[in-house]
Order: structure tokens, then sequence, then C-alpha cells
């Protein structure tokens, strides 16, 4: 039994949650939990973590950290009183030394001692501030995927993380552009300001209309096309690490936390508080 | 021979960097370097890393992470073109087993190929800016440490990594105040909005003129005593963990960088198109 989209675009978080845990809803997240902070997921052997969380602190526009569970702990305890990481995406993608395995909706049985999970700002917060403040976006009135494109711009690699930065692109009214570039700025976990703005064949893209991921979008007439740090950068990453598992989300079916999206950190304040020294004790 | 704080003052970053290299400076960073981002430091054997790491993702106002070395480089190669951890510091503290050890200039002795630097944002910068908006900061104009508390809130562990908060205070002119927090929480990476405004005794603070460190300050009247997390914490959390061998910088001494301290991210931009892929190969 598969829960509309439509339905649980109304519902609360917690409703939310129990659908996707319960595996009734398994499709993408757009619009589901309003106002709470979306997640995308990496989850890899503690071997590789380090250096991973290397290559996040380096490239912080593409891969913007979050949360980072404990090693073998599936509860994303700062990121929410109740998050399972195991079940609490609607949607997984299971790589084998860095080639898609296949898609699932539940890793309980992949899920080891030895596994850490890391979860990482989307383009959600920052395209929702834009709504806000009356720009449109194309592919959300249109329903489609941002288109996606793999720049030339280099990553900073960290051990055998490295890679070309996957960027989105999104037209903007010329006269908005400076007001576009001020409110993703103000989202740094979010991918931030756009790391160009103009020329696509500035940052190595041919062809604007034909995207490497995500369906293609037109630049209208009086628009600029404007390019963001995408979090699919990380995946490119991963492939090129090829470590011998590691679970992604599945593009668009992402990690709802329970982190209002205008918090100053993605850290659950009282937290531990409660688990490790009560007030009340 | 001491190269005079005063000289240094207006010099470039070059010219400060070698004096310290050289060991011809010593004392601290206040002020030297304007415009260009300060750090702490604390160096880990590998074993620490990841979980340092990750509380410092947990707390990321007291320990906002601003670069991390390979293991066992010396050379903090995202923050500047030839910084060199193990001499580019005017004064170290050796931690062994959790306890102060001694103070040196120079760690290269110390270094080892297990080794990891991490390098925390600090005050400095939203001090900057604070100043530059008109602001007085006390301790500054009086030539004093910033008084410094150990307050009742908890960080949020990671694995051997824990403690109380350690927070920093400065009065503000109560008209003020809600142009402060709105000015440093520009500054995610140094720290971010405060922590606590008005009431020491709610963040555990018994008597603001009796700090845990620095010097104390005067709450003047029509003044507010206004909190921000501190970079001492990270110390706090280091001596609970006590690993054999931890070196920090001395406080006040901090690691100049390469960054613009109004850069969006702490990363040098161009940094490996250079060595990993020539554009003109």
């Amino acid at each position: 039994m598969t829960t509309d989209h439509n339905r649980l675009r109304h519902a609360d978080l917690p409703t939310v949650r129990q659908a996707i845990r319960a595996g009734q809803y398994t499709a993408h997240t757009a619009g589901l939990g309003a106002g709470y902070l979306q997640a995308n997921l990496a989850v890899l052997p503690s071997a590789y973590a380090l250096d991973f969380m290397r290559f996040c602190q380096r490239n912080p526009k593409p891969c913007p950290l979050v949360g980072v569970s404990d090693t073998g702990n599936p509860m994303m305890t700062t990121m929410g009183r109740d998050i399972d990481i195991r079940t609490d995406v609607p949607a997984y993608n299971i790589y084998r030394d860095g080639q898609l395995a296949r898609s699932v909706t539940d890793i309980t049985d992949l899920w080891t001692d030895d596994m850490v999970a890391f979860a990482l700002g989307c383009s959600f917060t920052f395209e929702n501030a834009l709504m806000q403040a009356g720009i449109p976006v194309w592919h959300i009135d249109n329903d489609t995927t941002v288109p996606m494109f793999r720049s030339s711009i280099d990553t900073v690699p960290a051990g055998p993380f490295w890679g070309k930065m996957v960027v989105s692109m999104r037209a903007v009214p010329n006269p908005r552009v400076d007001e576009v570039r001020e409110i993703s700025r103000r989202f740094p976990l979010a991918h931030g300001a756009p790391v160009h703005v103009g020329d696509p064949a500035a940052i190595g893209i041919t062809d604007p209309g034909a995207p490497d991921w995500g369906d293609p979008a037109p630049i209208p007439a009086d628009h600029v096309p404007v390019f963001w740090a995408c979090g699919v950068t990380p995946q490119v990453a991963l492939e090129a690490a090829s470590p011998p598992l590691c679970i992604t989300h599945k593009p668009g079916h992402m990690l709802i936390t329970d982190i209002p999206e205008d918090a100053e950190t993605p850290v659950l304040p009282q937290h531990t508080t409660q688990t490790r020294q009560p007030r009340r004790a």
C-alpha cells in the first residue's frame, strides 16, 4: 500500500516519518515535512569515515555536513529524537565497489557495527527561501528534477575521495540575480551562494540544455543561468573511492530531520542534557 | 630576538608568518594579519581524529571546524599556500594524558606520520566585525584577555570527547544587543550568535566578576552581559579524552591563515586545480 504524496503533503512530521518507516511511502520528499531540514545520506564503512569527513570539510558548498552517526549506531541522534537511518529514508541506492547495485526501501539487513552514516544539507532549504521571496523556481513549478551538470570545477581531494564538482542550474530573472545570491548565501548548510553566474562554458558546460542528471529546463529571455554546488558531488567522489559497500539516498528521496529549516546549527539543542547529564538527577 | 608586536601590527601577512616561523615572534596574535582568518589549533593522534571531528560537527558553535590536515602531513593545504603547522603558530601547549606538560614555540620534533591537525575558528573574526560597526569591545580596548567561564551547558559528546561548554562574556550596551546578535550570527565559523544573553546564573555562572579563564571585565550600567560559545571548550573536551599526546595553540597565540575573514568558506578556491589537474597540462 503506497501512501499518496498529496495526502502526506499536509501531514505533520511524525505522520510522514511513520509512513516512510513502515514502507508505505517510498517516493520523493519534495514539499513534505514543511519547515524541516532535509538531507542527503551517505553510509560508509568506518575505514572510509575520516577521509570522507575531510572531503566534506574541504568541499563545504557541495558537501555541507549536517550530521554524523556514531560508528555502528543507526540512530541519527543529533538531528532528531527518533531517526533510524535504516528505515527513515523512502528509498536507498546500494553501491558495491563504486557501482550502483540496486535500490531498496530499507537497509536494516545491510547495517553493521562498522557503519557510519553522514547527512548532508540539500537545496530544498534555499529553494524554499527563494520561493518565499517570490522568486519562481521553474523545475518545482513544472514538477521536474533540477538540471545537474558535471562541471570543470575540481573538488579538493581527501584520501580516495576526489572528482569534479556537480552543479545544479536555475534560471533567474536578470534583475533578481543579486537578491538570489544574497538569499542563498544565508544558507551555508544548503550549498550557500552560487558557484557561478552567467556563462555555462566558463565552468565546462557546453550545452545547458542537456544536463548530465535531472531534466532540461529553459533559460528564458531576460533570465540568467545560475549554478549552485550540488549534493550529487559526493556521489561522484564516492564512486571514485569505490568502497566495497556504500549506501546513499535515492536522489530526491531525502532524510527528513527534526531540525527547523531556519535553525542556526543542525544540532538539536537539549539532546544530550537528557541522556548524559540529567538536570533533575 | 623578539620582534615587537607593534611593529608586526602593520606588517603584511608573509612578514608576520616568517617572523613566527623563525621563532622571532612568540607572543599573542590579536590585531596581526588584519583581515585574515585566525584559528585555534588541536593536533591529535589519528586514532582520535574521527571522534574529534564528530565532536566538532556536533558542537559547531564552540568548535567551528575550519581546516583538517591529511594524516601525517603538517602542511595545512586548504587554508594557505605555505602553512606549516609545526612552526607557524607563535606558541603551543603540549598535553600528555590530558595534562598540560609544557609550552613550546615549535613542534617539529613532536610531529609524526600519525598526527592530524585541526583548525577551529575563533572570536577575533566577529570581534573585528563588532568594532567595525562601532560597538566597543572592552577587553580589547583595555588590552586584557576576554573573561571565560565554565557554563552549565552540556556539549554533545562524541566518543571520549565531552564536557561543559566554555563561554566568553562581553558587556554590550542595552540598545545594541539585537544588532550584536545579528552581526555575530553572520559568522558561523567564528562561534556565531550568542548562546545566552542577560542572566549569568541561567547558564551556571554564579559570579560574572570571577572568570575561570582570562581577566575580569566590568558590566557597566545600561549594559547587558552577552555570552558566546568559546574556543576553550575543545580544550576541556580534550582533557576529558586524555589522549597520550595532544598539542594545542597557547591561548591567544593563534594560527594566522591565508583565508580572508569575510570568505564564504574557509577553503582556498583554486588550490588543488594546480596540484591535481593542471589546466595547462
